[in-house]
């Protein structure tokens, strides 16, 4: 089956092809101040400009276009508050087809109205992973729509990994490139094409200290899900999946991890040096590259950094 | 005397070449959301990226590397606690010559360390319009340091104006420009080089309503001096200069007012959709595009909008 097979380069690339002139391609962003804590020179690459607010919508956009019409006029489903369902509702509205998203009742409204302002259908059900997978079940059994998980899918991970071709079509100078890590759809994607482009390039994630399954199961070697995660992150609370899990433990040098205060700090310090409003699951990796641990490592002058996201709630800043 | 007469376009081209290099080029970006809610297309002229994070690093760059060497060896001295000040101290360090900055004894200790940070010297003086100039006169009287005032000045105005021919170089099908208005420097450079390159271009400024000098100037057709501002938008305090005014007489199209309830709301809708994180004074100008009576304005599809700065006190956010 397909949907078992991790994508190749050439995936990531016919991903890139097909997203062309739907989501945007994003401008990479520096900032000397950022730089100079960092000790080495840092490459924004702003996904928090992506439609949508972040990269979710690349892997959204493939998916949902490389389906044959067929499929396609069924529509599409998917569980989620956060980015990806604005995303596949987004996808699927430009596509013209319907796209169902199962969202827990316990979501605020601001997110539910965001994911029906792109005209997709809204089904509640209770917040726990049995019922959304119920509810999920029940509309692909009514509609024949077709699941796009948020992040364990080949073609979601190759619409993420194009973030990675352009990076390295902007900068091929990049020494190593920084990405947050959650379910994993990012990182694998970006691994996958960066290390097929340029084998000498050095991978990093990085992950809150509070959702550290990545850290975990690459100490381990196996994979770890993650039970009860605790951040301010809130798109990186999910665990790896069994697509993304062998990227991160054969492409991924370390996964870096950060405390709730360093993400805040970094978050907060990218705000107001670099005048770049991102989410805290972006500041993850800004966090990362900040960090001793990070600042000691030798070799690498140019480091890529993937700023995810933008969506904040401006009423509740962490500060 | 050279400093009572407004720059040309050779002026202003001569400051782009003075400033490359030093000042960054600042790119223009775009929103879906905003143009929809604008009724045209818009053309952001990102200038919270500029060093210091405001477009006033332009002026006093151009200001302080147009001074020849014997000048330039006494020093620049300005009185300040905004944006100028610090474009004046990193100006004045990048030349590698001394900066007083005159600052009122109950400017924020922040915004002090702020120019301290580029090595300037920070003279304190009574919160007054009186002691400010004595306490320059002073200085100046003891080491010669030139004065470069905030925006009447040619340089200072020439130096602003270079925003406009980025904007015009990388945007020629620009029909209308919209900036902000304080003591009228920016508007007045990028009017004067807009105007000269392309004539059919309208101009507009956007003004607070609490503190509305430029509009009642223009209404009247002669120069009213600002007094007892109120405004979020601390960059546009000031009256116009005698430099400024006679260009927002001649060349701007109209003064656009906008209550403070539409500066914030601006504000909060450029850092929601756009993930642009500006301040209040450069959200006067994203709000005066939303007014129903620009909204009304016919025949102006590509509007371009000066970002003045992105310098906000994220403690103390207005919503």
């Amino acid at each position: 089956m397909a949907s078992t097979v991790q994508p190749s380069l050439s995936d990531i690339q016919a991903a890139a092809r097909r997203i062309a002139g739907i989501a945007h391609r994003t401008p990479i962003v520096t900032c000397a101040t950022l730089d100079r804590l960092a000790g080495r020179r840092l490459f924004f690459k702003c996904e928090q400009w992506q439609k949508v607010g972040a990269f979710k919508f690349r892997g959204a956009c493939n998916a949902v276009n490389k389906l044959d019409e067929r499929d396609a006029r069924k529509g599409v489903v998917t569980h989620s508050s956060g980015n990806h369902a604005q995303a596949l509702a987004l996808a699927a509205k430009l596509r013209g087809i319907s796209a169902h998203i199962v969202m827990p009742s316990n979501a605020t409204p601001v997110k539910r109205r965001a994911v029906e302002g792109y005209g997709a259908i809204v089904v509640e059900c209770e917040p726990t992973l049995i019922a959304r997978e119920t509810t999920v079940a029940e509309v692909q059994k009514k509609t024949g729509a077709v699941l796009i998980p948020p992040y364990n899918h080949p073609d979601v991970i190759a619409g993420q990994g194009t973030t990675a071709l352009e990076m390295l079509e902007e900068r091929p100078d990049l020494d190593a490139i920084v990405a947050p890590i959650g379910g994993g759809g990012l990182m694998a994607g970006v691994s996958i094409a960066a290390k097929a482009i340029k084998p000498s390039i050095r991978l990093f994630a990085a992950e809150p200290l509070g959702a550290d399954d990545a850290a975990r199961s690459k100490a381990k070697g196996e994979l770890i899900l993650q039970t009860r995660p605790h951040t301010i992150a809130d798109g990186l609370l999910t665990s790896l999946g069994d697509l993304t899990w062998p990227v991160v433990r054969d492409l991924v040098e370390a996964v870096v991890t950060v405390t709730e205060d360093e993400i805040v700090q970094a978050m907060r310090l990218t705000w107001e040096r670099a005048k770049l409003l991102i989410e805290p699951s972006s500041a993850v990796a800004v966090a990362a590259v900040l960090t001793p641990r990070f600042h000691d490592l030798a070799g690498m002058k140019n480091v890529g950094i993937v700023l995810s996201g933008g969506n904040v709630n401006l009423d509740k800043l962490p500060w």
